[in-house]
C-alpha cells in the first residue's frame, strides 16, 4: 500500500459507520489520521480506534482540510450537501448514498466486479445500494462466464439497511412483546412503530424506499439500474420485489435469472466457486445453505441453492445472502478507498 | 344446506385442527355431532365447540362410525394409515396433508376455483398446500381472464406451516433472546432448535419440506405441480423459492406472472376486484398493501403492489397475502366440506 492517507468518516456514530472504523482497523488501512464526523449532538462524543479514543467532531463544510479520503454514509441529504465541499478541499468521495450512483460522472464500483472504473473519478466514487451488491456478488461472475439477459428477484432485507434507529426498533419491539408475555396470536403490539409505517416484529414490510409511478419502489429498481451501470450491461433487467423482514443485519435474494448461452447447475457452481469475495455453501442434502443469521459480521457473500431454473430455459437459480453492513455499505466502501 | 352431518375432526389438538373446529362454528356448518379425534396423549382431554366441552378421543381405525364428513389434519402419515378406514366406514374424508393430492382419482380443490371438481371424489378430497392456495387465489382470476403461462414467486411462509410446535419454538427462542437481554448483534441463541434445522426468529430459512434431486424442495414444486392440477392447466410453469419467515400465521408471496394475453394493470386490477375470497389492498402512495400481521385471522386473502412486471412482456408482478391456517388449511377444507 501507499502512504498513509489522512481519512474521514462522515456519519461515524451510524451503524455503517461503526462498522468503517472496524473495518478500517482489521484490514489495517493505512492512515495518517481519522477525522470522524457526526451531527452537533454527537459532537465532542469519542469512538474507539486501534484502541484510542477518537473525539467526533460536528461536520461542517469546513470538516475537510487535509482529508486525503471521505467516506460518506449520513444519507442522500448529507452526501448532496458536504461532498462537494469535501472534494473542494482535495479529498475523494466514496459515498455509501444513492445521491450520486446514477450520475455520468461518478463512477459506482463494487472491487470485485469493475474495480477499475475507479480511476475515472472526478473527486466522487459512488457505493452501490446494498442489495444490488449482494445480488451481483453471484451473478456477475454468472454473467461474465453466461450473459445474463434478466433477472426475476425477491429481497429479504435486513433492518440494518435502514439505520440505527430501526436496528432498535426491531429489537425493542421484540422485547416489549416478551415483556408483556403475549400470546403467538397476539403479535400485534399496542407502541406505534416510529421508523418503519408498520411493525416489524414478527411481520414482514413489502417496501422498501418510496414507490415511483410504476408501482415498483426505487429500492426495486436500483437493482436493474444500478445493475446496468456496475455491470456495463445496458440491456440487463431485473424484476424485483424488496421486502423487510425482521433480521438484523444480512440481507439475503432469492433469484431467478436467464442467461443467453446454456448453463448446468455443475457449471454455474464452478464459476461461482472461483469468484472473488464470495462463499459457496450448497449440500442440501445435510442442510447446508446460506443463512442470514450465519453470515452476519461476515466479509464474504455466501450463496447456495444453485438449481436448474424450472420455469425458464439457460436459467439458474439461487440464494444469496450478504452482510448488509459489510458488503453492502462499510466493507465495500473501504474496499472502495483502497483502491484509491 | 341439507341435513346436519357428523363431522369428525383428526389432529384436532392441532394449530390447524383448533381452527376447524372455529370455523365450524363461526361458518354455521349444520352439524348433528362432532367427534374431535388425536393421539392417545390428548385423548380425554376437551375442548370447546359452541360453549360445549366435547372429549377428544384417541384415533383409530374404529373411530369413523357414522361419520359423513372426516377433515384430517395431523399429517401425512396418518392421512395414508386411517383415511382408508374412514372413507370404508362411509366418511368422506377432506385431506389436509400432502399424502393424497396428486393422486389422480382425487380431486384437489380451492372451492373458489376448481369447486366442482368436488363431485368427482371417491371418498377422499385434498386440500392444497397452503402457499399454492393463497398464492392461486390471485393467480387464478388473472389467469381466466389473460391465460397465464409462467410464475416466478418467492414466498415468506409463517411458521404455523410447520404446526404448533414451530409457532411455540419461534415465541420460545423471542422470548429467551429478550430475557437475556442480548444485543441486536448477538441474536444467534445458544439453545437448540427442535423443530427447525436451525433458529428461526431473526432470520429466514431458505427450505420449506424436503429437497429433490433437481435441488428444488418439494413445497417448491407443490405450487407448479398442484397449481395444474387445481387450475386444469397441465403447462402451468412455476419457479419458486419457499422461505420460511419469523411471523406467526400468514404467508406471503411475491409473484411475478406471465401471460398469454396482453394485460395492462387496470385491466389486472379489474379482475382481483371482482375475484371471490380475494380483497385488493393497493395504494402505495399512502403505503396501503398487504401486510402478514394485518391479514392473521383474516377469512380473505388480500393482494397488492400490483404493477407491469419490469422484465417481460405481457407480465404482472403482485404481492398476495393468506392466513395460513386459515386460506391456507382450515377455512379450505371446510369450505370444501360445505360444498358436499
Amino acid at each position: 500500500m501507499s502512504t498513509p492517507k489522512h481519512v474521514a468518516i462522515v456519519g461515524a456514530t451510524g451503524a455503517v459507520g461503526a462498522e468503517m472504523i472496524r473495518c478500517l482497523e482489521e484490514r489495517q488501512f493505512p492512515i495518517s489520521q481519522l477525522t470522524l464526523l457526526a451531527s452537533a449532538r454527537s459532537a465532542g462524543k469519542t469512538l474507539k480506534f486501534k484502541g484510542q479514543d477518537v473525539v467526533i467532531k460536528e461536520l461542517t463544510k469546513d470538516s475537510f482540510q487535509g482529508v486525503d479520503i471521505a467516506l460518506f454514509s449520513a444519507g442522500g441529504g448529507i452526501s448532496k450537501e458536504f461532498a462537494p465541499a469535501a472534494v473542494a478541499a482535495g479529498a475523494v468521495v466514496v459515498d455509501n448514498s444513492s445521491a450520486f450512483r446514477m450520475d455520468d460522472s461518478v463512477p459506482l464500483v463494487v472491487p470485485e466486479i469493475n474495480g477499475a472504473d475507479v480511476k475515472n473519478h472526478k473527486g466522487i466514487i459512488a457505493n452501490p445500494n446494498c442489495s444490488t451488491a449482494i445480488s451481483l456478488m453471484a451473478l456477475y461472475p454468472l454473467h461474465a462466464a453466461f450473459g445474463v439477459k434478466r433477472i426475476f428477484a425477491s429481497t429479504y432485507q435486513a433492518v440494518s439497511g435502514t439505520g440505527a434507529q430501526a436496528i432498535e426498533e426491531l429489537a425493542s419491539q421484540s422485547r416489549e412483546w416478551a415483556a408483556e408475555n403475549r400470546a403467538w396470536d397476539a403479535a400485534q403490539l399496542d407502541s406505534k412503530p416510529t421508523v418503519y409505517p408498520y411493525q416489524i416484529a414478527f411481520n414482514v414490510l413489502p417496501q422498501v424506499d418510496s414507490f415511483i409511478e410504476s408501482g415498483y419502489t426505487k429500492e426495486e429498481m436500483k437493482m436493474e439500474n444500478e445493475g446496468r451501470k456496475i455491470m456495463h450491461h445496458p440491456d440487463f433487467r431485473a424484476s424485483v420485489t424488496c421486502v423487510r423482514v425482521p433480521v438484523f443485519r444480512a440481507h439475503s435474494i432469492a433469484v431467478s435469472a436467464e442467461f443467453e448461452k446454456p448453463v448446468t447447475v455443475e457449471a454455474a457452481r464452478e464459476v461461482l466457486s472461483k469468484a472473488p469475495g464470495l462463499d459457496v455453501l450448497d449440500e442440501p442434502a445435510s442442510r447446508q445453505y446460506p443463512l442470514p443469521l450465519a453470515v452476519a459480521g461476515a466479509d464474504n457473500c455466501v450463496v447456495g441453492r444453485i438449481r436448474k431454473d424450472c420455469a425458464m430455459e439457460n436459467g439458474i437459480a439461487f440464494w444469496v445472502v450478504g452482510d448488509q453492513l459489510l458488503k453492502g455499505a462499510a466493507l465495500n466502501a473501504v474496499q472502495i478507498a483502497e483502491l484509491l
